[in-house]
């Protein structure tokens, strides 16, 4: 058979950067490639105490169908925990409970965008956003980060040109993969721009609770007073990826078309995760746990920059995080940078080459994405003493 | 904020009979319209202990993310467990694990069918799969189901007359909502039809194990050497819904498109569930509680038929299911079938309005569908009583 695809999956072709990543993927290799929580950030116990609980106590509700909102009783209880702690939701919003936040990108892509409709996004950014976009054939338009966030000049012009704009997006605390937080300002400004140019805001927020250092910035979802936000937040990186429960924010209009995008994509999010999740931010010490991730994040944060300074200070470029994951390093202008990531996985240390979070192949970038969380002290260490020895090459 | 959505949402639109379904959703009413598994059909002991052990065991493969194929040893227990059973797989196939087999329809669309790309599928058909092609913009075209499967002249017909045809797609056992199973020649027709026109099949297969009676026909699957046609397996009406694991097994071109697409949409399934579904499979008696599911399916077909046909004998006709679900009755010409369903809706019974499983809304069906899984014995008697007293209202 001769296999005649859609245009919208023939769009997403398997790139030169997933083979670089492959090669890495061996179990001799340190990762800073990758995105995943440290083993030692799961709340084991307390997970198996709720499950069995819950499986004691109620098990048809876990195992029945659900609705595609979510569980009611999570749904209830972040919508509480967002307003209390971050002022996030309002009286015209409401809340819908996902399969991961990846989710959320896709509901809120499927409900807005037309093909060959625009999404303006942070350049670089998340590859899994950007490959979500592209799967409904969005026109993706960048705009540069600066240490303080998404360039506002820049995103003005792109506004006042693209009259098919539909969604702004962003990652405004420790963004994925520059690890740039948006000042206050920047998001002020943000949310009118986007008010002005009636264009949507996804402002994705998966990183939020895990803050290193300096003081939170309120969410733009805080000052959205014209329904134009949509807020998504994730349990991936405070409680567990693999249960894969997200949620999002927003007007009810919004919530609506997404809840019936929803039922036609999977129904609904599974019952027992969404149990387990709500269990735990009612009943179990869940901010107890966000401060002693922090500090497992602090550590390794302030240990892979003392390397960079020491082992990299006179090659690589980087804006120190205040939080989440990744820290992002610029080679010098005479390196070709793949060959340099290509030399590391020789070398056996993973590193992402930017190209991978820019919008088109063609994009110029000469950075690298290093991640902190997934390897262990030992394997930082080892780690960035390779690249130091790899850097002797260039 | 005035909202613009996109097309493929605002082709989704709110029915009237959701608004039948919603009056009738009020806990005392009977839910002759609902698909729930038995709350007794539920292997609760079983998910008990095996969750307690996967948590005990191995914590941190259960909350780490997981790969987007889904969890490689469920994949390696279906693939061997379709093969010996239903001679389901071949060399040329590969499996992804999905987020309940809605996601397989979801994901077959999103790799398939361009916008004004047709869909063919027998009508009436599952609300869910349709509205799901109507998501993609794929323009659905009908064929009638006869008594024993799709009219396989129709069918010719409609893949003559139609150059974009992309998919073709049935439940071959146990039709929701017709109830009726594709027979062995239809089958072989089908298979080659298909072929014929280099149109891919999409074979549903939810209720395949709910055999209540008669033999079992092989899957078209099954005769599949050309690699045309997707297959869909599900727990959910064997395990549970809840926790939405589902599977398809298809050619390894199409299957590797797939999981493309489901890195788009939520990156993979529960690590969790999915392992709770290995467990159950390799080390529970799995075969033992289909046995113990079909004794209660059948019970509660059994008691439905005897009532239809002693409450509504003279009023409606209807082809005994096998297996499955639900039944489908007809209601004499004379009778305004909504106006039924409203009455009946009125008097403490829900039944969905055929008309929710057509192609398009001016499509004309005299039929209603009746679930006998969700109800007590109790209430399927009370309801059919009920049913026989609005019957004299017509």
């Amino acid at each position: 058979m001769d296999y005649k695809f859609s245009d919208r999956i023939s769009s997403l072709k398997p790139s030169a950067i997933r083979e670089i990543l492959k090669a890495t993927s061996a179990g001799d290799v340190i990762p800073f490639a990758a995105g995943n929580p440290a083993p030692e950030a799961f709340p084991v116990d307390d997970v198996r105490k709720i499950t069995a609980e819950i499986l004691e106590k109620d098990p048809i509700t876990a195992l029945q169908y659900g609705i595609s909102e979510g569980y009611t009783p999570l749904r209830s209880t972040i919508s509480k925990y967002m307003k209390e702690k971050y002022n996030v939701g309002s009286e015209d919003d409401d809340i819908i409970i996902t399969s991961g936040a990846q989710q959320v990108i896709d509901l809120a892509t499927k409900v807005l965008v037309n093909e060959d409709d625009v999404v303006i996004s942070e350049s670089p950014s998340f590859i899994g956003a950007l490959n979500t976009y592209r799967s409904y054939k969005g026109r993706l338009v960048g705009v540069d980060v600066d240490s303080d966030g998404m360039n506002m000049e820049m995103l003005e012009e792109v506004l006042k040109k693209e009259k098919r704009a539909k969604l702004i997006y962003t990652i405004p605390n420790f963004q994925n993969p520059s690890g740039v937080t948006m000042s206050r300002e920047k998001r002020q400004r943000l949310y009118e721009l986007a008010k002005e140019y009636g264009v949507i805001i996804l402002e994705d927020n998966p990183y939020g609770e895990l803050r290193c250092s300096g003081e939170n910035v309120p969410c733009i979802k805080s000052i959205d007073t014209e329904g134009i936000v949509i807020y998504s937040g994730s349990f991936s990186k405070i409680l567990s990826p693999g249960i894969r429960v997200a949620f999002t924010i927003a007007n009810k209009e919004l919530i609506a078309k997404m809840t019936v995008g929803k039922q036609a994509s999977d129904v609904h999010t599974p019952v027992l995760t969404q149990m387990i999740v709500n269990e735990w931010m009612n009943n179990y010490d869940m901010e107890g746990h966000i401060l002693k991730i922090r500090d497992i994040y602090r550590k390794k944060l302030e240990l892979m920059c003392g390397l960079i300074d020491s082992e990299l200070g006179d090659f690589v470029t980087y804006v120190k995080p205040e939080g989440g994951l990744f820290i992002w390093c610029k080679l010098p202008d005479s390196v070709n940078m793949l060959k340099f990531c290509s030399v590391a996985a020789e070398n056996k240390v993973a590193v992402v080459p930017g190209i991978a979070f820019m919008m088109y192949p063609e994009d110029k970038t000469q950075c690298v994405r290093l991640n902190f969380s997934t390897p262990t002290d030992d394997g930082i260490v080892r780690g960035m003493k390779i690249l130091g020895k790899v850097k002797e090459m260039f």
